[in-house]
């Protein structure tokens, strides 16, 4: 056995932080193997595979044992006929291994625009994406001074980027936002856990639940149910613009920060760019299933096979993924030596040196450097987390029906196309309805309502809202009756979109018009 | 007349910039008498009072002539029984002088949530938050030694702010994100404006047109039509994320950004961060027939009567309605009286006295010493714009049904609560639908394809889209058919929602599900 391997262990097989080198000995005489974790290696498109093969190399060097599987993946795949850069035998490899590190991946021409990274994580609910943002040493910011480290636990699945867009009229588009319970409950346990296993103490959560009330309202609700079973971890909510102000004014203050997938996609770009940009930033996407590590940036084709790559960002990734497997005690080293690196500022990379005036190094003499410096104990580098992340499964596949909540309905939302004004509108769908057991309650014009009462100095767009209610409470919707009015609605407008109005426990299920 | 009156007149006659002393005598032979500007102030609720006192003061020394009705808003005028904190005194009054100048307005409590603010700005058609983010003298941020001055341009009306939510199951919520091709239009024609105005040289639209392909992606086709009009403007596109990343990485590298309204809400309270933050970050509404003016802070009821609070953000807000008005000279002069007070930090209020080491002053001490300052230069005050503001008229109040598109109907969307797995629910869609004219083409949850093919290893939610195409292209969707489908499937689930499948110029107007 040679040192190499007995210091593997020594990390490897410790579970509680950093072995010191006196374990060495100890490690040699214990004939224990450490676990061998089974990994897949996407190295991807453009500067992938450069920076794929030096971290390897170090993640090598620095002890942690890895059975890699190398797959293709991205625009390179998708170049071989595999559509949306996924071949089939990489989503088994990915299957079976349960944690991949993943290289810059280029949507190719074949995937109908439909980007492979987007596919992975619906396809394997990887629901959370965890992005650190850490002041790391030497990287010149405007916040270098500032003691920097928080993560963002994205909502990784739902809301707008369910991707549902429906033409409303040729003028007027549609993105359903769709927030689930389960799915907000589920992103609020994946940042509790989160600040568990890193020792953290406070858990905001960031919402727009003040305009919209039910979508963003719903993930609000479900956070601080989570939040209520974890009463060692401070919890208090930010409505989320004023988080963006807040994190350019005192990104210090902050620890873990949950939200929503379009809030969470703004807000995690904005925290990497305070710490010195996505070519440093790594992200994890994690699942109860499977977890996938990567750097946050681009393939940058233009500096791709010049060996000029700057690898930190999949480096930085790699070490999460570590921590992940349980690999606490090489994770730990290869981040020491990383800091020590990017503090002592010793080939860097061009991306690094250049601002601070220093010669740039190549990817490979980078790495070297950071192979050089394992073993060596930064003062920088960030608190070691406590143990490794782990997520809660969530609830089956398929979610019963909640059979608890009380229904009604109150009536339908019609939403058509029509290029006349509101008067003119309203009388002909009080014409249409007359005879049926529905009445016009409102129209709404952009959100804002134009029936009944004071039309407001508006402009209009051709897509109006028209709200029926039911002349009594049901329990069913007539079908036949709602297709007479659409039917009728057909002869002076074009219908595009019904809602049904529900009450749910007494209480609406739906917003009423601004003005209303 | 006085030599303050005659100073007046120097100033506010001249249109083309800032009126030399010498001009002073020319002044007072002239005996033409400059045009008063109408405005209504809402001093609103806590510090509002306070501040508007000592802007108004500052407007009176500076030579703004302005006719001021004070009217009420705000929880004030909601305790005294305002729904929405509105009188409709003051909506007259608004409506006659067609310029605000806005304190901080509470929500107060009988207006059923909705903000006296949005309403406003739905109610006057006021399309454009103009957001100015410029660094301001001595004010210490990460920023000050960049050169930081940008306009963040944001669609104030439609996009998810339209507020039309509708629960889909009683755990999932749903909101409608509405884009319209004439809202988008008018934002990108507004972004144009303000950079002619004030002689800025580039327009970048941030959008999310990448994953909404049809609605983030209206607003990026209108921007670029409208970009083509403005030869002498460059302009640009980014996606909203990389946007808010470059932002704290190179904010001295934007001039203009336009963006919807969601996210214009999060990047222009980042914007306002870079710069010292909300408490001195000036916000215009505008509308082609009314424009707004507003510190965008709260009402601060903490320090509300104290004479703590610093009027900053009010006066700059003041100096662009001055701007706006036509008062180009007055508004420069006292904004250089501004940015000298604050160079010089003699008499600041103690948020901005503080982290500078000085003694906090008062309100009124604070407007003191900027009245003193009238009349100097400041060689931080950024360039001064050279022409008033001029929104175009958007379209007409209602906009026709565009004729020209070529229509069809593809199918239908039905989104269903459903409890069970997918292949139940594909079974009994088929059946339902056996001897109609539609065909089971797809069912998704959460945006991801779950029929026809393989099930993702993904957890579901109890809301499906079940989307039946309709056997032969038709140009009406046969509303009893659809009836009878919707009846059927009320057997074994419940429908909440249904869309028409639109096929417009041959080409679907709506979204493929990942996978598909």
């Amino acid at each position: 056995m040679t040192l190499n391997s007995a210091l593997d262990q020594a990390y490897d097989t410790s579970d509680t932080g950093f072995a010191p080198i006196a374990d060495v000995a100890q490690a040699r005489r214990s004939r224990k193997t450490p676990s061998r974790m089974k990994a897949v290696a996407l190295p991807g498109d453009g500067i992938g595979p450069e920076i794929m093969e030096a971290v390897q190399r170090i993640l090598i060097a620095g002890g942690a044992r890895i059975d890699w599987t190398v797959c293709d993946a991205g625009a390179s795949a998708d170049a071989k006929g595999a559509a949306s850069g996924l071949p089939s035998e990489t989503l088994d490899e990915i299957a079976k291994a349960g944690m991949v590190l993943k290289g810059p991946l280029e949507t190719g021409v074949g995937t109908g625009g439909k980007s492979a990274n987007v596919t992975l994580r619906k396809h394997f609910e990887l629901y959370a994406n965890v992005r650190p943002a850490r002041r790391l040493p030497g990287i010149i910011t405007p916040y270098m001074d500032r003691d920097i480290d928080l993560v963002v636990v994205r909502e990784n699945v739902e809301d707008l980027y369910a991707g549902i867009e429906h033409m409303q009229t040729p003028d007027v588009a549609q993105c359903l936002k769709l927030i689930t319970r389960a799915g907000s409950a589920k992103i609020a346990e994946a940042a509790f856990a989160v600040a568990k296993a890193d020792g953290r103490s406070r858990v905001t959560c960031a919402s727009k639940a003040n305009i919209m009330k039910l979508s963003e309202g719903l993930f609000k609700t479900a956070f601080e149910d989570v939040a209520a079973t974890y009463p060692d971890i401070a919890s208090d909510h930010m409505i989320i613009d004023n988080l963006a102000h807040r994190l350019v004014m005192s990104p210090e203050d902050f620890d873990v920060i949950c939200t929503t997938n379009m809030n969470g996609d703004i807000i995690s770009d904005l925290t990497a760019g305070l710490v010195g940009g996505l070519g440093l930033a790594p992200s994890a996407n994690l699942g109860a299933r499977m977890a996938m590590f990567e750097a946050v940036h681009g393939s940058a084709p233009d500096i791709a096979g010049k060996g000029l790559a700057n690898p930190t960002a999949l480096l930085l990734a790699a070490i999460m993924m570590l921590r992940q497997g349980g690999k606490l005690a090489s994770a730990e080293r290869i981040e020491h030596a990383l800091y020590v690196t990017l503090e002592e500022g010793e080939d860097l990379t061009a991306d690094m040196a250049t601002p601070r005036g220093s010669k740039p190094a190549s990817t490979e003499a980078f790495a070297d450097r950071v192979i050089s410096n394992l073993g060596r104990r930064s003062q920088a580098c960030p608190p070691a987390p406590k143990s490794s992340l782990k997520l809660h499964d969530g609830p089956a596949q398929t979610t019963a029906v909640s059979a608890k909540t009380d229904r009604s309905d109150a009536g339908v939302d019609i939403f058509v196309e029509f290029g006349g004004g509101p008067a003119e509108l309203a009388s002909c769908l009080k014409a249409a309805a007359a005879d049926l057991p529905f009445t016009l309650a409102m129209i709404s014009n952009r959100g804002l309502k134009v029936y009944p009462g004071t039309v407001p100095m508006a402009d209009f767009a051709d897509h109006w809202r028209c709200r029926f209610a039911s002349r009594a409470p049901q329990d069913d919707l007539p079908e036949q009756d709602l297709a007479t009015l659409m039917s009728r609605i057909s002869n002076f407008a074009r219908w595009c979109h019904v809602e049904r109005l529900q009450m749910m426990d007494g209480a609406p299920g739906f917003s009423v018009a601004q003005g209303q």
